[in-house]
Formats: structure tokens, sequence, C-alpha cells
């Protein structure tokens, strides 16, 4: 009988291994993509691309036994050769190539530049050829930035005691009702995609205390903005026990706080390679929805049309009036209208029309939206009432409220604006790995 | 202007401060659910329940300035007592009750008895209360050992050099075909939920070299078996250069192995409450499924009906079979039939009947689909012709082959069988945390 023990080492190696080992003059084997190849004559640089960037291979006619006419981009090949040190080439060695192995070969050339160091391309033409444009270098450093600010958000949420959850995304009924939803037959029953965990979550903290999730959300919004996906990844945690919503505020801080600390540390490539400078997290202000109004109306002379909403005009003032005054590029607007919040928002007993609940603006965009929750069973239904809603059609999340849930808030982060903003893109689908829009349903 | 700068020390503590700093004889403030309320007269004892476990307090009439009788189960609370060593109560001590504070009130007692150690009742009617069952210590332990589950897939792909990726859910056609897929209108156009993020994936692989993803899969399947689910959550990974299926097998034994190591060291407490023994993964046999099969047929003098399938009682007798022969809860089956495969596997060039494939049976239960891919565009242009597919259906997904994609396979980790499984339960919504089947859309 054969088994299956674990992972071996192999022969090929990876770019880490030789900068970290002693390998200049050694023979070493290494796989990865023909990246470029520019033909000089007698020698030829060949650059493959492996994930953790680029070695340059020196191909020597009459040494390296292999064609170079048969070598194209983009095949997949293992190489063979001596390192040499070598400060010009990416992390300073290259290796002199002795044997050439074709793995795989493309059946065409690609239609666009891959290896340029700008995709000098349209936006559409990027996304329609996404699973071949993120094979540039500054394309793929997006992501890898954006799996950072998710392994921020999730190990330092460990590290305050909470439960990892994983909760349906087809569901009866949204949490955030209204008409963008996505509906879908299940079974000859009426269903829904989620438009949000916030009735799940909500319930694990009568479970776990403190819960996060990080995934898949729905939203069938029918503008086509830079600033929405009709399917986002969603940062969503909820705690039990706060005295209030600034203790989600300072939760959030703290976790914007790690991720920056985690990217400096574990990202650097990639910030460099994007010319990213990360904001300073270390105090973010916060003003009131109805003073934040205010304050950019005095300052920029501006009229307030609609005490009860903010325009993406005045996002934007408020985020340009904290980043010139407090020189941050976040701030929290606490206290928003009631009528613009869900019905499970709790009202601020002090005056009801608004809520204790925030959105957190990075430079000037709502990348956050969070709060207090309701967790009295009388008072959810009176609020319910109020709105018209009937309690039987949610009569499963309303179940935590009526056994028993302790005082709680949470907040829900869009992993793609966030993204968005760290680096400086102008549209959110530069930051969605496939984005999904009104009109874009492929790749 | 009011900042928000992170996480602030509260007064209340938890076990673990507890138990770590020497508070015997110190006051404390601590918070959690009433769990239960045991009432001697004169004295009562009033169990707190917490995400990290049970805290004994003692009521005493006269001194905790409060009168019990308006305590109740599931009330949330925060206390204030004296620590005092009792090695009968959990964690060793116990807190004498000066203060109590009702947070929040349920409005009604409990449909179930969450506090007992086991509930006794139907599946039917933990999942119809599912919000409040989770409630139950064994129940929410199930799903913390899912946690360490999923932490220890992604942290042990993290350090073998992949990337966690984020792909989309709404599809234009979903990666395995078929009719078991849900259906949606988007904006007018046909779109699907993704089956598998197995496109998706394959594409990464070309940009990453090693990518996985851990999220939700739709399957439309309409059989309501014990192990089956509509949604589930898929361990997902895929990794280039490859040498044969044999290094993704490799791999996953190497998953498996961190993944019992983090359970072992950080859910001792969850594993322990179950009764769970982990399973030896140090090495896992490997089987031809052809081979497999007779195998079962001469020592169970059972008859192959289907040389090219595999009925789930013959995966049960495999499972028998290793655990018998090599005390082996886990088998890889190797080599299953083409036809039996997705058009993307690899056929064996020894005998393209077969493919460069595998599943991975837990106690006789697949739990793994894996294999290599196809990576030659025309090689794969073959295969779909074969099948009467259209190329045109899915160009955006051929594009990788044509414009080049190494060697790769990878695989797919059924999460709630896998802990199904792991915890000896007999119906994989037992481990799936809010199931959807084909009667149950909630909660």
């Amino acid at each position: 009988m054969e088994f299956v023990d674990g992972v071996k080492k192999k022969e090929a190696v990876g770019i880490a291994e030789i900068l970290e080992g002693d390998y200049t003059g050694k023979r070493v084997r290494l796989n990865g993509a023909v990246h470029t190849i520019r033909d000089m004559g007698d020698v030829a640089f060949v650059i493959l691309r492996k994930a953790e960037g680029l070695v340059q291979c020196v191909y020597e006619e009459g040494i390296t036994k292999f064609d170079l006419k048969s070598l194209k981009e983009e095949c997949a090949v293992e190489v063979m050769g001596t390192v040499k040190a070598e400060e010009r080439a990416p992390h300073g060695f290259e290796i002199r190539l002795e044997e050439i192995r074709v793995l795989s070969q493309p059946a065409e050339p690609l239609p666009i530049p891959v290896s340029k160091w700008k995709l000098n391309t349209s936006l559409e033409t990027k996304l329609a050829l996404r699973p071949v444009s993120l094979r540039n270098l500054r394309e793929r450093a997006k992501f890898k930035i954006q799996e950072g600010i998710v392994r921020g958000f999730r190990d330092y949420l460990f590290s305050q005691g909470f439960t990892e959850i994983h909760t349906p995304k087809i569901v009866a009924r949204g949490a955030e009702g209204g008409s963008n939803v996505f509906k879908l037959d299940y079974f000859n029953k009426k269903a829904e995609l989620g438009q949000s965990p916030q009735f799940y979550k909500q319930t694990m903290v009568g479970v776990y205390d403190r819960v996060f999730e990080a995934a898949p959300v729905f939203r069938a919004e029918k503008h086509n903005t830079t600033r929405h996906l009709n399917e986002y990844t969603s940062l969503d945690f909820e705690m039990g026990y706060i005295d209030g919503f600034e203790d989600v505020m300072a939760m959030e801080t703290g976790v914007l706080q790690y991720i920056m600390e985690l990217l400096a540390r574990d990202y650097k490539k990639e910030l460099d390679m994007l010319g990213v400078t990360l904001p300073d997290v270390s105090r973010i202000p916060a003003v009131r929805f109805d003073r934040a109004k205010e304050l950019v109306s005095e300052k920029y002379n501006r009229k307030i049309r609609n005490p009860y909403d903010l325009e993406p005009e005045e996002e934007l003032l408020i985020g340009r009036y904290f980043k010139e005054e407090y020189d941050s590029d976040f701030v929290f607007v606490t206290h928003y209208p009631s009528k613009k919040r869900p019905f499970y928002a709790m009202d601020d007993p002090a005056d009801p029309k608004f809520t204790l609940s925030f959105d957190l603006l990075f430079k000037g965009l709502e990348v956050t939206t969070g709060g207090q929750r309701i967790h009295d069973y009388k008072e959810i239904l009176a609020k319910m009432e109020k709105r018209g809603m009937n309690p039987e059609d949610i009569a499963s999340y309303l179940m935590i409220f009526k056994y028993g849930m302790p005082p709680h808030g949470g907040l829900g982060i869009g992993l793609e604006r966030l993204t968005m903003r760290l680096l400086d893109e102008q549209n959110v689908r530069e930051t969605a790995m496939f984005p999904r829009d009104v009109t874009r349903l492929e790749p």
C-alpha cells in the first residue's frame, strides 16, 4: 500500500530560499512563468515571474542547452543554472542558465503587455481581460494588499476574543430590506441573497459574545457608480456587553491600527510597488452627523439642503475638512438620523430622531457602517410596528430578543472600498478581483 | 474634537484573566448571560455563561445587594464580587456576589433547556430553534472546533506560500455544469450561484502560483440526505508547478496534520467536551479507484455492479477496509473514471478512461475531491468538444489556457462534512451553523 505523509521538500527552490541561503555559485532548479525575453544576440535575459517576484535568468548561446526561439512569454518553465550576485537584477541575483525545460506553452501571444510596469489600457479592457491582466505585477500587488487587510482583520479580532462564523448567503429575507435584493427560486420557495450577515451575526452574539465573518454580500443596486459593486466582501463583526457604540468604534480603530502594522511589516514590497503611504490611524476624530454638516457648510460655504441625509459631495467635504483641520484621512461620523438607518438600530434616548450609530469615512468615502443595536424584545417590536413591519416575517431572528440578548453592536466594512481608498484608486472595480456590476457578470 | 484611539482596558474581566492573574480574595467585575440559577434558600448558585466557559457565582441572602427573584435565565448581567478558590466550580474558582446589575431581560423563558449538558431534543427542534439551541455549551463547541479547522487550513497554506483570494459567487455559468445550479435574474441577464470557485482559483494560479479560498458554494441538489447541504463552506486550494496530483494529496495531508495539531493545542476544551479523539493523519493510504472496488468486493463478498461508479455503501466499505487493515480513518481513492469527473480534469495518459484525480474519504465519507487539471489549451478544447460543450460559453475561463498556464491541480474540502466526521455526527446538519436543505431556508 502507498501512503501520503505530507509535503516533501522539492528540488526546485524559491526566491526566499536563494536570498536566505548561501546559494551564490551554486546550481539551483527554479520554476516560473516567462515574464519577458530580451534577446541581445549571444545572450538573452529571460525574466521569470513567480508569486514572490521576478528572477533574472541569463541565457548564453552555446552554454544554455536550449533553442531560445522555442521560448515564448507566458511559457511555464523549470530552469537549472548557477546563482550569481548581480546588484542590477531583482533581489540582487541572477541565474546563469544551463537548462530550460518548458512545462507548458501558451497557444497565443498575450493580448496586452502584461510585463509592462503600468498597463496603459482602459479599465474596461483590463476588466474584460482580468484573467491575464492580473498577471501584471502592479495589478496583482493590489490583491496581495487586500489579502493583508483581511488577515489583519481576522488576526486582530481573534486576539480580542472573537469567534469566526460562517452564515448562510441564501436567506428567506434580507436584513436591510428595500428593493436592492437579488431574488431566487429556492425549491419553489421565494429566497434572497443576503445583503448582510446582520441577523446571523447578532444571533451569534448570544452564543459567543463576540463574532466576526469575512464573506460575500449581495446588493442589487441599479446605480453604476465608481463606488458601488453588486457583490462585495464584507468584513463584519458584532460584539456583546458593550457600554455604547463607542466600544465598536474603538474596536474598529484597533483593527485598523493592526492592519496598518501588518501591511507595513509583511506587505512592504507591494506597498512600495504601488507607492502607497499608509494612513495614520493612531487616533481617529469622531463628529456628530449634524455637527459635521454644519462644519462643512460653514467652512466651504455650502447650503445644507437636507438635514437628514449626507450627499456623496458632503462626505467628500467632511473628509477634506478633517484632513485639513486635523490631518486625518479617517473620520467617524456619529448619530445618523433614525430614518436613514435600519429598524434594528438603537435610537438615541436623548433624541430618538438620531441613532447610536456611525459611519467611518476614509478620504471622504463611507467604508464602514456600524452602531449599537436594539437588544430589548419589546423595543424592537415597537420600532417594527412604527415602520409598518410584520414581526412574523422575521420570527426566527426576533427569537433572540424574546429569549434574551446582551447589549451589543457591530459594523460592516466594505473590503473593496477600504482597499480602493488605501491605494488611492478612483474606481472600486480596480480593487475587486472579479467585479460584479450592473453590466458585468463575467469574467 | 473627540478622538478614538483604540481598544481600552475595561473594568470587567474575563475568565482567562482571573486564571492567569492573582485574583483570589480580590474584587472583580464580570459580565455574562445567566445560564442557570440554583436557589438553595439562603444561598443560590448563579452560573454565568461567557464565550470562554462558565463561571460559578454565589448569591448570599443579605450579602448580595439584589433581589434574586428578579433574576431569570438568559438575563445579561454584570456582577461584582470576590474571587474565591473552589475546586468543584468550573475553572476552580467562584465569585462571591456583592452586586448584580441586569443589563437586559428576556421576554419569555427558553423553549428548550439550553443549560442541560445534552439537549434531548430532536434535530428538527434543535434546527428550528437554532438561534437559542446554539447557546448550549456542547452545541456551540462544535462550531468552535469548525473555526479551528478553517484557521488551520488558512494558516498552513499561508506558511506554504499560498495567497488568499475572494472570488464572485454570482456567476454567468457554474463550474460543474449539470442541473444542480441555483438560477437568478441578474439585471435581466441569466446568472447562477457558484457551485465551486473552480474557474477562478485556476485563473488565479496564473497570477499567484498558489491560491486558496474558504467561502460558500451552492448546489441545488434535490436529494435530502444526511450528507448533503444546498449551501456549504468549501475549503478550496489550487497550486501550480505540480509534478502530479500526488503533490495535491501531499499538501492536503499537510493541511490535515496542521489542523489536528492546532485543534489539539487551542481547542482542547471543546474536544474534551464533545469526547472527540483526533484521528491519526501522520500517513494516509492511497488506493486506485478500481483496486479499492476489488478490495472491498473480495473482503466483504460484494458484487461490483458498476465499475465506473462508487455507491455510498461502497465508500463506507472502503472506509471500513482501511480502518480494519491499516487502522486509518482516512483513505485517498485515486484515478476516478473520466466520465464521472468534470471536463477540466486531466485524463491519465496511461489509460484515458481514468483521471489523475482523487477523493479523500474520512470514515467512509467523501470529504474532498481534487486532482490535476488540464493546462493545455488544445487539450481542454478537445475534451470539451468530445463532451459536446461550446467553448464560447466559457471563453473568459479558457483565456487562461490560451495565454499560458503552468501544470496545476487542487481540491475542495467540504467543511461541514469534515467537521461531521471529526465529531462523529450522523447528520451534516449538526455541523452547519444554519443549514440550508431542500425544505430549510430559515433560520
